[in-house]
């Protein structure tokens, strides 16, 4: 099952981190910015030239160190196709180095659509008498808002293709309150989520104790991350919010089982741009990325202890 | 404003109908798929090629009588980039006929990262010192499950492009209850998403009485639909579900306000496979579909009055 081999992978690097591939052209040094619209000009194909170039010396950077990477799809659907073909390239990379990709693209719809979905991302498509793996993620976000049945079809392609789901639960956003802690027949509704994917996981249940059904949990929120590690037994968590939105690793702690497991804690802009926090050479931006992913890995398993 | 626009449309055509360009393989003539494949061979470029055309045919079959379309992003998805690239191309060649389309993706994430999608939908990239649209569409649905600060980045990017969005609120699915129906703080969580629409909508107000923020409901809850029209005075309806979801216009008669007006009513497979419903030949499988889209436009017309 897909999350035992994430699971797996943490145990292996002993690093419960996902490094956010969200690259922004601003993040991204000028001497690959400016050879990548020197090749295809300033256009949507240069800026996805150069957002593939800078994930793929990151990975270089990182894929010994960090388990798992989780390309944000917005930041290369913003590029139009070209974007969305760094996407596929960028997971194809990561993959072909070892590391387990998460698609971030909080996906949702009816059933029958949720089935197209599936094949972009989870799956396979058809296409006359050959098989496509259009962009071949590990797992894939998604949002759970419409129900069941929007998310079923997906934990039949999931097992087929040993893939896995993160559905959000308690985002990491300040107004993530707005809906998710509306108290909805006596619980939070992130609780009502979170109950749906303990239900959800029984249909794929993995060796480690978690399912393939993950769930998408803030670090801004360590009460309800706690409160969540407690009520979600068999939910693995995906926690974004670390650093730049501001959850600390004391903040993570309770999203760890007794064993230090768990969760998996993104770090997107934190790790991305290291090289201009750092103040260091734009050449040596993928190593100041791998001296931050280390002081992260730290700063985590400090925090577990 | 973008939907004053598109009910302008609608009065100028005088029919609510929306076209959901939800083009699977299996729903295009042979003639089309054969030619795709043996120009492009058996692959996701061949796959486009034929979404593509049989979009465009049947735009240009549809462009006269109806006002609107809305192309469902996962099924242009599943194709990888060169899905998304024919994506792109059928909004461009919608737009080029008049035609208002939404982009159906039910997009959503924090506040930054929507701002990523609205580049990408809803307004511009800037790629050096040029601007791109890249997929520029009028309108994009988006799911709100995050709460206000995933929303507000969209709306002074509607501001500035002219395009809007629609925001879930009650789903056309079987299992939009597990989540929708739960009564939060004495009322129906799709009412709190109803209400956050309108309070999102002052924002944008718009010439038609109706804001730039519409909202998503279901044609298989003619209870809900009346009882929303009447709690959101100011919120266009997006309304799936009509025919092969098993939605009837006496069902939908609920969303139009005392001027008739109030929504546009989706219909995909309906539309798209009328040639194979109707058993007419392939080859007029464009006009099956005007033939289909002029009495679903009677059928919601007797249905207002």
């Amino acid at each position: 099952m897909a999350l035992d081999r994430l699971i797996n992978a943490v145990k292996r690097t002993g690093n419960p981190t996902i490094v956010g591939l969200d690259p922004k052209l601003q993040y991204i040094p000028e001497f690959i910015v400016g050879k990548a619209f020197n090749d295809h000009g300033e256009t949507l194909e240069g800026a996805a030239a150069a957002l593939f170039e800078f994930n793929c010396r990151l990975i270089d950077a990182l894929y010994d160190i960090v388990p798992a990477v989780k390309p944000q799809a917005a930041y290369y659907e913003m590029y139009g196709w070209p974007g969305m073909r760094a996407l596929a390239k960028t997971i194809i990379y990561a993959k072909e180095k070892g590391m387990f990709v998460v698609t971030d693209g909080k996906r949702n719809d009816i059933g029958s659509t949720m089935e197209a979905y599936a094949c972009a991302h989870l799956g396979k498509t058809k296409v006359g008498n050959k098989d496509y793996f259009p962009f071949g993620g590990d797992a894939l976000t998604v949002n759970g808002y419409l129900g069941t049945d929007g998310i079923i079809p997906l934990l039949e392609v999931c097992r087929e293709f040993d893939t896995g789901i993160f559905v959000l639960v308690k985002t990491s956003n300040p107004s993530s309150g707005d809906l998710q802690d509306r108290i909805a027949d006596g619980q939070p509704v992130y609780r009502l989520m979170g109950d749906l994917c303990e239900q959800w996981g029984e249909k794929l249940p993995g060796k480690s104790g978690y399912s393939g059904v993950g769930a998408v949990v803030g670090a801004t929120w360590p009460q309800q991350l706690a409160e969540l590690r407690a009520a979600l037994p068999n939910t693995f968590f995906l926690v974004p919010g670390y650093g730049a939105q501001g959850g600390k690793a004391k903040d993570i702690a309770g999203a760890f089982d007794k064993n230090g497991i768990g969760c998996v804690v993104n770090s997107s802009r934190g790790i991305l741009c290291a090289w201009q926090a750092q103040g260091c050479a734009p050449q040596d931006f993928a190593n100041a990325a791998r001296r931050e992913a280390l002081r992260m890995k730290a700063d985590l398993v400090a925090a577990i202890k």
